[in-house]
């Protein structure tokens, strides 16, 4: 039930700064914008592209956890605060955890197949800098099952995946998987240093591989992973239109300044039953086949990729799952290369969740807008050179440890 | 916008016990089953009449609060965990505080109308006992702008509607307006005991009236409320299949057994601008003539109506919104008897939020449950007998104070 049975295109995408340590302008102590700021200002900045508000014909929002780090909920209702022509249209609020911007976009699809919109604004949004890290990692624990939650780490999510790692390091060797991860935390950086509202724009150090391979503590925090091996806690919103092709006519934008969704998988794991082999993320493994399939495509026609890396073990898996690798040949492909920004095959081009940041419900959204800036050119010094044969890209956005997962195939439009 | 490009139905419906004050099986110091309970007991009474998850394309799930109330999110994670055969397809969660129900009905027909899923499985859920009442009012707070939070009452939303109760009174006259609101809680309640599910079903008080007549109290509650003028607090959760015309013959389900969605109007309102008028529920009002408008039925066509009475002012402010009443006449409509099972127009005709209870994301879905029933004869001794010549019935499901709201309407099949 994947066929598409209209045209689809995505355009005019924006992201706010990801605002939180490596950002130059954070500082903890110091008042922040709130989550209505971020709604506003990246709502905004698409409807200016797209000639306001009039041209909408429903929104929807994507978002994980406000409820706690905001106490805020009814987040359609923010909608009409964007622009007073949002007043009165259809708006919705979509959760999956972190996969909660992947949500948002497949149901902007779903309205413009549907034909009850041709123009859909869609946002993803979090605001998660209102708490301390290890409070803050309690109110992520909600993206597992809490129930589970005592049995964890105190630091539930990068318990989790540490987990993995650990699986992975005995299966396969802890040096040089070790090197993988640490090239994948290098090419996220240098990424992020490319785009000017990345979080890690600022940072400075050099060696950045040095870094990466330090040894994790599981005293201070968990036994497999070290801080560079982590997605950062961000403050941000992304937001892109999602349209029809009488909504690019409407809205006055050409195909070749938007991007095609030409396939997609959405895929939905059991929250309450653990993962059947720590070394395989197999619902990701699932949706991107979907996608690839309902494209049409294989992996060799690909010319760029954003994939969750809420941490550099799960980068590594995601190519083995992808295919690129095969199990346990991951980490030596990232290591060689091939994922970096010159590579055969670049990922995570303007810094992924661990270089530009990862405002939890905005991370779906943020990876379209990069794959539309990079098919369409507007990437400025992040900008990659995608091979002529090769113009399709792929975003994958996780929910939860491979439990909500969406895989979303475009193309230069 | 709001043609409907195919035929869409409604059909399956179920719902758990609504649980708290008032059902005989509460006690509120002993363990409670949790929301997986309730997903899973609402989802596999909808897919045993269907024939299983096997059946279902894709699924959506409606809540307001789990965040806050049991610490949970990723909810589309809980799909899978009803059926094995759910596991991989898609599950999306869906928020709008109260209207969050609502808002996955409209999720499930755009998915039909995409055409991206045949059957779709909606479930709208919430567990709030557990926290006490005046913890539970902090949570629902983040229905509205939570930023005003400390400008209002301890009892945040019953203070909201009693400042709307208070406008009204001064308007229309306090004495006959409270008449009103004490038929609206007896018609709630007499219903409420006939819908074996329904939070009130074991009360055995007499005269109804004379409580919905009692003072409110500002001292202990609010200024113009008193607690008979409130909706319950609520574990519960119900659902519904939504189907395309292959899918019913899919699940071999005749249309006589379903109904179909004729209208809509789905319309947000600003949460961060106050009302410009407390006695009126305009972002209501919008809705409700806009799904009349597209399904090209009047009022006079509708034989029955489910309204968001969170209050029993909101139950008389919806009675003018419709147009039953002129603004100030709803109170005197509803005094005499012309909402009730054997009215003019009967409306919640198994309790409403007042009397079946108010498990906040659920109540949407549950509205529709009951037209179902009610147009397809199957509500037992809550049966009304409705006007063939008037095959239509209403729902209107709101989030927040006249934020979020979804108004259905729907035909017998």
């Amino acid at each position: 039930m994947k066929k598409l049975r209209k045209k689809v295109y995505m355009t005019a995408g924006f992201n706010t700064v990801s605002l939180g340590t490596g950002r130059k302008e954070f500082h903890p102590k110091k008042p922040r914008p709130g989550i209505e700021h971020y709604i506003k200002e990246s709502g905004e900045g698409t409807l200016s592209k797209i000639g306001g508000g009039k041209n909408i014909d429903e929104s929807v929002i994507g978002n994980f956890m406000a409820a706690r780090f905001n106490k805020q909920a009814n987040l359609p209702g923010f909608i009409p605060m964007i622009d007073k022509d949002l007043h009165g249209k259809p708006a919705t609020s979509v959760e999956g955890a972190c996969g909660s911007g992947g949500l948002a976009l497949m149901a902007g699809i779903r309205s413009v197949l549907a034909e009850t919109a041709d123009v859909v604004l869609t946002i993803g949004v979090e605001v998660q800098n209102t708490v301390k890290a290890i409070y803050g990692a309690d109110i992520l624990a909600g993206a597992g099952w809490y129930q589970e939650r005592k049995k964890g780490h105190a630091y539930f999510f990068p318990g989790q995946f540490s987990d993995r790692a650990g699986a992975y390091f005995e299966k396969y060797g802890r040096e040089k998987s070790r090197k993988g991860l640490a090239r994948w935390f290098r090419n996220a950086i240098e990424n992020a240093r490319l785009c000017p509202t990345a979080q890690e724009f600022h940072n400075k150090v050099e060696d950045l591989e040095a870094l990466g391979m330090s040894e994790p503590n599981g005293r201070t925090f968990v036994d497999n992973l070290n801080v560079f091996d982590c997605s950062k806690v961000s403050d941000g919103a992304s937001s892109i239109a999602i349209v029809s092709e009488e909504g690019l006519e409407k809205i006055g934008i050409e195909k070749k300044d938007a991007i095609e969704v030409v396939g997609w998988g959405q895929c939905e794991a059991d929250i309450t039953a653990p993962p059947e082999d720590l070394t395989t993320l197999s619902t990701i493994k699932m949706a991107a086949e979907e996608a690839l399939a309902s494209a049409g495509i294989t992996i060799d026609d690909l010319g760029t990729i954003e994939t969750h890396d809420c941490f550099t073990i799960a980068g590594i898996l995601a190519v083995e799952a992808l295919g690129f690798a095969k199990p346990g040949g991951g980490a030596d492909f990232v290591a060689e290369g091939n994922t970096a920004r010159d590579g055969k095959i670049p990922m995570n081009t303007t810094g992924g969740l661990i270089g530009w940041g990862h405002p939890t419900g905005a991370t779906g959204v943020h990876q379209a807008v990069t794959i539309w800036e990079q098919l369409t050119g507007r990437a400025g010094d992040a900008q990659i050179n995608i091979d002529p044969k090769k113009p399709y890209g792929l975003t994958i956005n996780m929910g939860g440890d491979d439990v909500t997962v969406v895989a979303i195939v475009y193309k230069r439009g």
